[in-house]
Formats: C-alpha cells, sequence, structure tokens
C-alpha cells in the first residue's frame, strides 16, 4: 500500500441508484455526530458497564424506549449490522449443536442462508414463482411447514425477506406469520429494505422477530443495525452471561460501540418522518417503473410495484451492449458520464436499482438519461 | 427522545486518560475518511461480490497484503471488533456443538468468557498472582491443561490476553505458545491493547490466531477489528459456505462494511509509524508511574512496568474522600475542572488510567493536576 493511499470516494455528487445506496445517505444530524463520535470507542466515555445504559450520549433511552415503539416491539438492541441480528436470532433459538431447520423464502438475502449454515441448522426454501414475478405465496410457508414438521425435523425459526433484495417484492407478511403460529414456529422479518424506509410494525404484522439495516436504510454508517424481539423469545435471545450477569451473549456485551450508534440515533428523528412519506416513494418508483418500460425495458417483481427497489429486464440496452464499442460495459460508461452511479458494470440486460429518496428532478433525469443512451444508440 | 436530542460529546477538548479512547483517537487522515465514506454501505460502491475483493476503495490490498504482514500471519481479515474475532475463532475450531473447553488467562476480558459462553464452551482458568502484581506465569497454562486434557476434556483453544485490560501485564507470550503447542492446543492471542501500540507479531511469538481491535488501539472508528490467522487453522476459520461458495462462514459474509474499515485504513501508516515509538511509551509510562508514587499511590501490576494501561491503589485519595464535601465523585469533579476525563466517577482507592500517546507536557500536567488536588485537599 503507498504511505498514505488516496481514499477519495469518486461517485460523491453522482446521483447513486445503487440499491444499496440510496437508504444510507447521512441525514446532516448523523454528518455532525459522525464527526462528533469519530474517535474509537468515545461513546463509552460515561459507560456504566453495558451499552444500553450509557445515558450521555442517550443510548439508554433511544434502545429502552424510541426503538422498540418504532419497531412494534417488547424489546429490542442495536446490533452491528441486520445479517448479525438475524445470525443471534437463530443461533439463540436453535440452542447450540441440536441441528434443525430453518425456512427461508426463496427470494431470501444470501446472509440468511450463511446465518443458517454458521448456526449449523439447514434450510428448507419457500417456492417462487417464474419470471417475471418471482412471487413468494405466504401458502408456500405451510407446505414446507408441514412436510419439515411431518418429517421430524425441528424447525427452529422461519424467516421472510420483506422485501427481498432482488425484486422489491412485497409479501403479506401477516398472512405468513400466522402460518408460522399455526406450525408454533417463530417468525423474523429481514427488514433491511423496509425498516427506515416504510412503516413496518412487528406486532401489527404479527412477527417474533425483526432486523433492520441502519446503513442500508436508516441513514446510518456502517455497519449498524436494529433488532426487535417480542415475547415470548426475547428470554432466550437476550439471555445473560453466567459469567458476567449484565452482558448479553448473543450481543457479546456491547455491539455498535462507537460512530455507527450515534449516526443511527442521530438520523433517527428524521426517519420518523420519511416513512410517513412512503406512499410518495411508491408512487414515484411506479412513476419511473413506468417510464423505463416506455423505453423498452420490463420490470420483474410485483405488479403494480410496491417498493423502491426495482429489477428490470433491458433486451433493448442488452442488443446495444452487442455492437456497442465498449460492449457490455457501455451502460456503465454512459451512465457515468452524466453522473448517474449504482448499475454495476458490465450489466445491461438484467439490473436493479431503487429510486428511494430521490426528489422527481433527479428520477426524470435519470430516465431522459436512458432514452439519450438508447437514442444515441439505435 | 427528543426530536433532535442534543448529541454534543462533552470530554472533546479534555484530557482523556480512559484506556479505552487513549489509542482509538482518530488520525487526520482517518478523520477525512470518515467524512468521505460516512455514507451507509458507501465501501460497496464497486463491490465485486466480497468485502476482500473491493479494488477501489484499497481494502483488497490492506487485507490480502498490509495487515497479514503487519499481524505476522499467513492470513488476515477485518473485524467488527476483537471480540468478534475472538467468538470467530472459538466458535470455528469449537465445531457446532461439540462442546469442551477453552483456557483462558485469568486476567482475560469478560468478552472471551461471553464468546466462549455463546460457543458452548466451558471456561478453564490460569491463575493470576495475589496483590500487588497479578502475574500470568505462563507455567499455569502446562497445570491447567495438563489436568484438563488428563481428564479427557476437549480443549478447543487456549487463550492468552496481551496484555490484560486492567493492569497492563505483558505475559511472556512465547512461552506460553511453546506449552500450549506441547499439548497441541492452539493460542489465540487478545492484542485489543497491543497491535497497533506496540509492536506484535503472532509469527514470531508462535501464536496461531491473533486479534486486534481498531477503535482501542488502531486510530479507528468503532467498531471494527483486525484477525489474523496462521496454518494449519485458516482453513476452519475462514472456511465458506456451502450456499454461497465467495462467502465466508464466521464473517457471515461481510464485516466491517462501512466508514470503519476506512478509518482503520487511513490511520494504518501512521500506525505503522507509532508501534516503533513503543520504547518512548513505556518510558513515558513508567516516569508517569513513579511520579504517582511519589504522591502517595501504589501502581499495581509488573514493576517495572511495561505498557501504557496503568492500575493505581491510591489511598491518599480514598481518605481525602472520606472527608470531601462530594464524596467519592471528588476525583471525578477535581480532574473535571482541570479538563482532565476519564477515571471513573466515584472511583478514588482503585483506578486504572492510560498514559498512551499524551505529549510529555498533558502527562506533566496530569501529574501536577493530582499533586495539587492532594495538597490542596490535606
Amino acid at each position: 500500500m503507498a504511505k498514505h493511499p488516496s481514499l477519495k470516494r469518486s461517485t460523491l455528487g453522482m446521483i447513486n441508484i445503487d440499491p444499496l445506496q440510496r437508504g444510507g445517505i447521512l441525514t446532516p444530524e448523523a454528518r455532525d455526530a459522525l464527526v462528533e463520535w469519530g474517535d474509537g470507542y468515545s461513546i463509552c466515555d460515561f459507560c456504566p458497564g453495558k451499552l444500553e445504559e450509557i445515558k450521555k450520549p442517550p443510548i439508554h433511552d433511544f434502545i429502552y424506549g424510541d426503538l422498540p415503539a418504532f419497531l412494534g416491539c417488547d424489546h429490542a438492541r442495536v446490533t452491528n449490522g441486520a445479517r448479525e441480528g438475524i445470525f443471534a436470532v437463530m443461533h439463540a433459538l436453535s440452542g447450540d449443536g441440536r441441528g434443525g431447520s430453518v425456512v427461508l423464502d426463496g427470494n431470501a438475502h444470501y446472509t440468511s442462508f450463511v446465518a443458517a449454515e454458521r448456526t449449523g441448522l439447514d434450510v428448507s426454501l419457500v417456492p417462487v414463482s417464474d419470471q417475471p414475478y418471482y412471487r413468494v405465496d405466504p401458502a408456500g410457508y405451510a407446505d414446507v411447514l408441514e412436510e419439515r414438521l411431518n418429517s421430524g425435523v425441528r424447525v427452529v425459526l422461519a424467516v421472510l425477506t420483506y422485501p427481498d433484495g432482488n425484486y422489491g417484492n412485497i409479501v403479506d407478511a401477516g398472512k405468513v406469520a400466522s402460518i408460522c403460529h399455526e406450525y408454533e414456529v417463530p417468525l423474523l422479518l429481514n427488514c433491511a429494505y423496509s425498516v427506515g424506509r416504510m412503516p413496518v410494525s412487528a406486532k401489527e404484522i404479527g412477527a417474533d422477530a425483526i432486523v433492520g439495516s441502519g446503513h442500508k436504510s436508516m441513514a446510518a454508517c456502517g455497519p449498524v443495525g436494529v433488532l426487535g424481539i417480542n415475547e415470548p423469545y426475547a428470554g432466550k435471545v437476550l439471555r445473560t452471561s453466567v459469567h458476567r450477569k449484565n452482558k448479553e451473549i448473543e450481543l457479546l456485551g456491547c455491539t455498535a460501540r462507537g460512530a455507527t450508534i450515534m449516526t443511527l440515533i442521530a438520523s433517527f428523528p428524521r426517519v420518523l418522518e420519511r416513512v410517513k412519506e412512503w406512499d410518495k416513494e411508491v408512487k414515484n418508483a411506479r412513476w419511473f417503473s413506468k417510464e423505463m418500460e416506455k423505453l423498452g425495458m420490463i420490470q420483474m417483481g410485483d405488479v403494480p410495484h410496491n417498493h423502491d427497489l426495482i429489477f428490470f429486464e433491458a433486451p433493448v440496452l442488452y442488443e446495444i451492449s452487442k455492437r456497442a464499442k465498449k460492449g457490455r460495459f457501455f451502460l456503465y460508461k454512459e451512465l457515468k458520464k452524466r453522473k448517474i452511479h449504482g448499475i454495476k458494470s458490465g450489466l445491461t440486460k438484467y439490473f436493479k436499482l431503487s429510486t428511494y429518496g430521490l426528489p422527481e428532478d433527479d428520477l426524470k433525469y435519470v430516465v431522459d438519461s436512458f432514452e439519450e443512451i438508447i437514442s444515441t444508440a439505435v
């Protein structure tokens, strides 16, 4: 490595339509908090022995008050991210080494698979319908649970990715919750793309646990996440150590011990406001989708769409790529010229993007850019 | 929570002698990186599918090149902190649910206990000598391993806290490593207070794994840590998922996915330089300790001391507290008046502090402040 490598972020100042990035852009308050609390273990200046008990800064009030209310849960914690929350729940509910299975929706994020594997659990999948909708039917949970339980398999947990990270599909989570409870299997919602963007209440849905992502959807600096737990599962997930009575085992004592949690807290009042604007976000996403379809692209997933994360098949761009000078990299380069980032370099036939939080002018600019790229090439 | 709670850090601008804080103060380069990469998932703009493979910013070069060289390891990874690294190693080496034991030094940090418990492992302790030295004798590892193995216990791992977080004692780690290898038990060094402060090489010591803390000792924004692994253990610790072939199970795919890793990388060139100044730091710590003893305090732990983390018994301050107006809070308040922070509020008889990285003038100012507090009260 060079002595002081250049660490500039070349995408700053561009319109970033990467679904990973749209919900994590810091608010001005989070930007201030980041600088104020940037030093290592800054939040521990007045720690009385446990992250959740820190009153200055107001971590205690956030974790014991605002956060569980926001998630619709009996208890909440801040984690190092959604995946760390998923693992904590699976690990806690499985009990070490007893084996068993988790039931995941077929659109589940890879981290649900890896968390299950780390816990020593097999994975059973609820099927997904074919192209173009890639839908998960809640009834599929009944089929899989029925089969698994009849085979004598111990099912530790069911997970629904709400929405999934490829198509932005919103499954009827309430129905899934009812089915899981019929079979007495707890349900965890992976809300990395919803908590902080749209209103979600675990209790209203009937979910037993919920995870969200600070860096993906709550305008926080990564990595940081949130975890909500409803009774009767809190005792297992938040059990404390025999060695240190005030330390929760699945959190290894303390989790987001630095500026990451402070940015989460700093952005929180604005996050509370922005989830109320969700209808507008869906409207914008639908408008954008329709405009892209006019240009010859086909939107996959739920139609009409219910989320800002949108997956397109783009035969028109694929055709251009076959004869473009830069081949399949032409789209990335043409967008880059126009200061648009977020569709992976090399993709033309299939790609996903997000419209979240973009002003209408920017959305129009993105559509106009696609139109220009297509019409210039044709 | 108030709509926009005040999130100022009241200790900024003070001399902070909390051992947790001294090694985590950001460098100017890290401060720039923090702002540049503050947004959520910023580092993932050009991700090819795995944290370690990101070339822009230069995470790939850091994790595959600079970091393992720095740690003296065959392989290295960035984690969410030292404790997360400890758990990953214990969990990987234990294999799910087979049970067994870990051997910890009696001065081990609580997170080693909690990580063992989360893994489902019993803890056996190498004893610590009495006050005032609190020393761990390397031969104690032989005694404990001998007893455990003769009892038919499966010992998964030995851990040495190097140094411990209470007394700053430096055990002869090379001897501990030799003993562990005689018994064919791998050794993990918990270097949260050493890697980034003093030169440490796992290979020179003969350790099989090593963890460090970015926020405690590498001038990085928390939470972030480093993990080094030597053969033949890398295959287990870094094993990949059957579901996603490029994702490492114990890391849940990707770990420090945000500004935390960027501050670690940004500070790294200066960290390389500062570990070379370790002799000066030890000299300063010893000078400080001697001055405090002149004032009637007694330094616990290794004498002469070999680390900046120093534990004192202070009968002189305890006596004052009995008759001081503010009782046991007088010391905290008197130090606060003098813009010194880091000794926990309410402590007078026993406390720890760190001299790490403080200019000699500041150290002298701290000593003079104690002298003034004592002489004014007497």
